[in-house]
């Protein structure tokens, strides 16, 4: 998606060895314009999916699943990182390991929203080792719910996200992959739209 | 806001003596229509009051305040509430105690992203003790901007926020205010809008 990728090279900010920095548009500040544009693109992609629910992780991947379930005209669900006061009947939990703040979080669903009867359509901001989305696929299908595809707004390539969900059958769609940084400067492969 | 009181009447869930669930449409599965629908009503109440930012905090906040944003065709900041690793410059915090959790966490906004030019428009989903909107305006006064006013989807109107934000002279606008739960029913108080 080459509106993204001319942001991410405009306003991205490359840390250290492999940490990409984007949040004046994307994991801070949003730009609604961009994540409109990128919620539209996904469901052009997937439009004749049949999907019913566009699932995310809180927080940074809320504004472009929100987005995407609008142009899809479906519900739009975050999975929850903490268990909540509120969260008291039928949830769904897996084990999430985080490489880059080294924890492992638990996050929850509650079931009453996934039935088999839902063609759901994962979307988060980043994909880097795949575990969130590992996490989410596992409560989806406890749910019954089938998981049509992971969407991404910016993959890391270089790690090995990609390939666990894509060996495990899941098809992934990222509108922007990070190859490389060079000189403290991103450099792009192929994007998947 | 009666598209959302009534929204409330029909999928809320009062829980014990304080606690009104409503994770169908805004705090776990979001409704993006009833979102954009409360977005524009925000927006409207506003368009003239020149906002330039809309501040919430992650992460039900989220989908209101980006609708508020788009309506109102500015950048929306969702606060953080754990450090990241990618944040590494000019953080600017504000301790927040939740009654409900009964823990205290801390909230952050990069600076960058507030100025003194800047008038604020803070957008939540709930309103109870207003811990948070209170963590919110320090945060933004802090960085020398104007907090023009706290927007809120839900406001508990039997617990004190409302009054200790007006007390200290931060306008308050609520879509729903919640006056007392009888025999597991909402019943509301007239809202702002």
């Amino acid at each position: 998606m080459k509106l993204l990728e001319d942001r991410i090279l405009k306003d991205g900010n490359v840390l250290g060895e492999n940490i990409l920095k984007v949040d004046s548009f994307l994991t801070h500040q949003v730009d609604f314009d961009l994540m409109r544009e990128i919620g539209k693109v996904f469901a052009e992609k997937f439009k004749d999916a049949g999907i019913t629910k566009v699932v995310t992780i809180e927080a940074s991947g809320i504004a472009p699943a929100l987005y995407a379930a609008e142009a899809l005209d479906v519900p739009m669900i975050f999975a929850k990182k903490a268990k909540n006061i509120t969260m008291t009947e039928g949830i769904l939990t897996a084990e999430v390991y985080s490489f880059t703040k080294q924890v492992t979080s638990t996050v929850s669903i509650a079931s009453k929203f996934l039935s088999p009867e839902d063609k759901v359509l994962i979307v988060d901001d980043f994909l880097a080792n795949g575990q969130a989305a590992k996490g989410l696929i596992q409560i989806i299908e406890e749910a019954g719910s089938h998981v049509e595809a992971v969407g991404i707004v910016i993959e890391k390539s270089f790690q090995d996200g990609r390939a666990l969900l894509e060996e495990a059958g899941y098809p992934v769609v990222s509108l922007a992959r990070l190859d490389r940084f060079e000189n403290g400067q991103v450099v792009f492969k192929e994007a998947d739209i």
